[in-house]
């Protein structure tokens, strides 16, 4: 059986405010990185809150792996829009973003601002290892459920 | 303040059996390809059911761009342990499987073992575009929850 060419459909309004609400509402995600030596994706969970002009920034360890691997190379990718249900998960809503981290030198300036948003981390946010990380967005896929796909730009987004 | 300097916990009989639950129950995942052209991670949901030997699998289309990614480079990620209610995600146990792919050739044979455990692809599962995954697991970072790694090797999870 044959079928469309291409499911990308034209950026309209119900998308960008899709894609708005997607990064709004998302407490975590997961976050593709490469590996510092092989290059092979490495895919892991991370905590997603927002900077003041709602950029997705998180908080990683050194002890993970992921940290290291945004050191040697900031290229990454962020997957937002979790299934909270047992609903089929492929027509829940997504949005993978295109993105390069940066590492915030100026932790304490952005400390409540990130725990009114993530309060548990109250718990470790002030540990030496723990590190915010911006993620710039370049681009996004938003998939809205089967077959309704759209290519955004930052600006859609934010 | 100064923390333990690594997380890496011995393997144990808890361990191994979490990792196979997070592989049993998962019916979806995100899946962490590389792009073809730039090099760069892209992370994405699948479906996720398994072989009858109990090694991933997924049906995936031409459309979606991780099709043609893993096409031009095998290696890969899968994330699988999906928060299903409000707790904190940090807390829940997950699983980043590295892996390599492999396309089935025999899509027929699978047919029904694949619908079995996804019924609902049974709308798309003939569609010339779709195609069977089988990922090959290489070794696995299992986090049982804040601070509780372990590193697993296949036998480990299979």
């Amino acid at each position: 059986m044959a079928r469309m060419a291409s499911p990308i459909r034209p950026t309209d309004p119900e998308a960008r405010d899709l894609a708005r609400r997607l990064l709004d509402e998302a407490t975590f995600g997961a976050l593709g990185v490469l590996h510092p030596e092989t290059g092979v994706p490495n895919v892991s969970r991370i905590a997603i809150s927002r900077t003041v002009d709602g950029t997705p920034m998180t908080l990683i360890s050194d002890l993970a792996p992921h940290t290291g691997a945004l050191r040697a190379d900031p290229r990454a990718s962020l997957l937002l829009g979790e299934p909270e249900d047992k609903g089929d998960p492929l027509v829940h809503p997504r949005m993978t973003i295109a993105c390069k981290a940066a590492f915030l030198e100026d932790k304490a300036v952005h400390r409540d601002h990130y725990l009114a948003q993530q309060p548990k981390a109250a718990l470790y946010f002030d540990f030496a290892d723990f590190h915010l990380v911006r993620f710039t967005i370049l681009g996004a896929s938003l998939n809205g459920g089967f077959g309704r796909a759209y290519e955004l730009s930052p600006d859609d987004i934010l």
